[in-house]
């Protein structure tokens, strides 16, 4: 039997690496990156290459960004009392995607996971009660902090800590709703998410 | 609204020239290589990058190999009288999976598309005759020439194609079997396939 030959061969090990791709699809990914003129191929290596280059995280709210602070903290239109705390730089993208949001973010880079051995010191834990502390480069009173981990075990954690702690800051502390998505049909709603979502019914 | 930092949004573009990769994988595909250590996106990018510096086509065969002649080609331990007409590639591959078959292929790099303006000429098609008429460098008389481009439209006007032209030649000229998938259920077969394993049953 001829195997592939070198550089496919490698090509196809390394596609693998990454997620949803198995060996089928990064066989397919890599005949298809064949048959792409040489121009197109260095395109995406170079895309590859340099993402990480270019990119650091913001020294204020913590995100990926590819200038320092990012252009959310230094933006003058977005309201400085309002903070955001989110577990990866991908969930500020979504709410920003909403356009509904106009405050400001801290990305904390994780969850609280004793078992991972993810403490508040490997978090931006510090850094948020120094911001609302008014002692970082924003120096202007945070009125509100909006929870927005995520509805795990680990991120509910994260929640209840920092609830915790911000209660000896003259600050309001909220947590997003969660409930019946959008378009949801509650014959299909999981149990728990349901039961959210009746806990949390607004007068209309 | 904040938009993606460049070099990710950048990322994200490229990734979605791919196959399969639309918005939302490839977003988690770079969210994913954002994660992963310098190293890992070095490789993974020069993979890409050098897939196609160190291939070419075989100057027999035309497959996609590291080597020219290709390793088939030069192998004295195949069956040299016995040609395997593939459309593409990885269609050889996939036949070497198989472990079954010792003799050489060709491939078309195609198949005859009047609409596309891929003729004979644009195929290996003249080299295949070339080969059998023992004026290439693989100078032993051909026994057997088997066709194995796919059953579609052009697949089978191809090898019709080829079956009229071979028939000046003296060798012997089959096309793979088609028919019921191993572990297939007669119930779910669609009726050409079936009417195709019914018109090639055999003795048994």
């Amino acid at each position: 039997m001829q195997e592939y030959p070198k550089p496919l061969a490698k090509l196809i090990t390394e596609l693998q690496k990454l997620p949803t791709i198995g060996q089928k699809t990064a066989q397919r990914l890599a005949f298809f990156m064949l048959k792409l003129p040489d121009t197109e191929t260095a395109q995406i290596a170079e895309a590859i290459a340099q993402v990480k280059q270019h990119l650091s995280y913001c020294d204020i709210c913590g995100t990926i960004t590819d200038t320092n602070p990012c252009y959310i903290c230094t933006n003058p239109r977005r309201d400085r009392q309002v903070i955001c705390v989110v577990e990866e730089s991908d969930d500020l993208w979504a709410i920003e995607r909403t356009n509904g949001y106009k405050g400001l973010y801290h990305v904390l880079g994780g969850v609280l996971s004793p078992l991972d051995g993810t403490g508040p010191d490997e978090l931006g834990i510090n850094t948020l009660f120094q911001r609302i502390r008014g002692a970082t480069a924003d120096r202007e009173p945070v009125r509100e902090v909006i929870l927005a981990t995520n509805w795990t075990t680990e991120g509910q954690a994260t929640a209840l800590y920092l609830i915790q702690h911000l209660e000896t800051f003259e600050v309001a502390v909220t947590r997003i709703a969660y409930g019946i998505p959008v378009g949801g049909d509650l014959e299909y709603i999981d149990e728990v998410t349901l039961a959210k979502a009746l806990e949390g019914r607004r007068k209309v």
